[in-house]
């Protein structure tokens, strides 16, 4: 099978485009039509087997994972989503792994109501890069800098260290019965983007970052960015029932320096507390308030009798080994 | 080094932001500014090791041609670059690697008054994906489909065939003096994508495309789009003097299917004749007229004396051996 046709048979749909698409596949370049006023927001993740998954996923859920990785970083800005392109190498034309991938990636993208409008296939060693495309009116994007001293931190989701824990498993440094491990298995493999609290939190959140690099390297991001500390109550942290019945220190160390969570880490005012909690009920997606933004820089871990830990996780560094 | 020092020393650069980018690296997404009334093109290359270059490209040649691969996209469609990402998979982290690769972007990236606005960097088989970002007025846009019967067939630059005599030359199959190896050489290392030529064209052109898979594939591509055929003057396709001086069945196979070649395909009507050698002028970029569509489908390839020739050379196919 040549490369044109692997693009024919798997990756291009017939489907009227949305209002978004003015051309998908088939030419030199892919054409979005913008709407006036607002702004386009891009992000590329690059996937590779061992480092961001492992040979063991099933297809369907690479293809999910490596365009909700991206979906995740559209939501942390508070995007809608508008289409997205895939460039892939592949060390053979293996047509089972096609057709799972392009199962959950186009499964994915539907949910999203986003298409697929271009990239490139190569032969190669596996890998996986998305950029993905959104667009939010001009100026009230989410970013990483504009905590502010007396705004509260909260996090989305019950997934917090799932993905981590599953990954121990795998790693066979913990142990879980079966339905345990294909619970946070699903949390490591099938992630699910944030992307209608990302906009309901648009006017609402002083700052936003996904969480992929682990919560307090992620937090590490946005207290330098808006040059501000923060304390955290580490027993505050959500935790799904499979963390939660694992020991204390097991537990906090899945939930702060898991990686691999793409839930979303935000700031707000104290007085959005209830608009935040709105947010959450209005796209159906757990929100918690773990901690606060403070003048004095750094971070603060504190457990439930508010004494602070000496623990300081590190975030996840995809070239560290 | 780890990823994120990465990032900040060899792909970050301290320069105010162009009307374009509204945020560049640093949060979960780029911010583009769009135009009123244009659309956005969007096109993304993979390059891989021992596919798109060899192990001896120097590496600022490499962070040249991987841009100039993507801009050749955008020139094809007539789009003013705006911006683009860069994801990077690297098996270690070789600092004069990532310096020259570096200059070569940027050097690239500044003669088209673009920046580098984000991507990803992982470890992982050398792997370059890049994706460009552009803008045409709506509906301006050059496309393969508008080509009709009557209307001429030109090719830009005068580089056709000599990326591919170079490969041959690595290969082992053909030998050149040093200085005519140097020359070729640099024709596939250093592609020079045909932006300014592409803008001018627009209102121009009826179809347009780069040559990356060998002028007869990309052609092809065309006039399937397009429900045409076309015949090509074999004799005048531009040469090199280097090209020119080969033997005429090696210097033909070249020029119709060498490939690597990110020159201009494209038509126009005869009465713009003209207009398109005046934009040729206007962009510094030579233009010469090659051949013609017609309304009987299939390409023919004629001689000076305008005789048929039995040549199909067929396209380069990345999943072929």
């Amino acid at each position: 099978m040549g490369e044109f046709d692997l693009i024919q048979r798997f990756f291009t749909r017939e489907r009227p485009p949305g209002a978004d698409v003015a051309l998908g596949i088939g030419d030199d370049c892919a054409l979005l039509n913008t709407t006036p006023g607002a702004q386009l927001l891009i992000s590329s993740d690059m996937l590779v087997e061992g480092r961001h998954f492992l040979s063991t996923v099933a297809p369907e859920r690479l293809g999910h994972k490596a365009l909700a990785v991206n979906l995740s970083d559209l939501a942390a800005c508070g995007a809608r989503p508008k289409a997205f392109t895939l460039a892939l190498s592949l060390p053979r034309v293996d047509e089972h792994f096609l057709a799972g991938f392009a199962a959950g990636l186009f499964a994915l993208a539907d949910a999203h109501g986003i298409e697929l409008i271009g990239g490139d296939t190569t032969m190669g060693p596996l890998n996986i890069c998305i950029t993905v495309f959104g667009e939010a009116p001009a100026g009230t994007a989410l970013l990483r800098g504009g905590a502010r001293a007396g705004d509260e931190l909260y996090v989305s989701g019950t997934t917090l260290g799932d993905a981590r824990l599953a990954l121990e498993v795998f790693r066979g440094h913990i142990g879980l019965p079966g339905e345990q491990f294909e619970a946070v298995r699903r949390a490591m493999e099938l992630p699910q983007p944030r992307v209608a609290l990302g906009q309901a939190l648009r006017g609402l959140a002083s700052s936003a970052i996904d969480i992929s690099d682990g919560l307090v390297g992620d937090l590490a991001h946005i207290l330098r960015r808006s040059g501000v500390g923060a304390s955290l109550e580490v027993d505050a942290l959500p935790a799904s029932a499979v963390l939660a019945a694992q020991p204390p220190a097991l537990r906090r160390e899945m939930g702060l320096a898991g990686g691999d969570d793409y839930e979303l880490l935000f700031s707000a005012p104290a007085a959005a507390r209830e608009a935040v909690l709105e947010a959450g009920r209005r796209s159906a997606t757990a929100v918690t308030r773990i901690g606060r933004i403070e003048a004095e820089p750094g971070l603060r871990l504190l457990d439930a009798e508010g004494r602070v830990l000496p623990l300081q996780p590190r975030g996840f560094d995809h070239f560290k080994p």
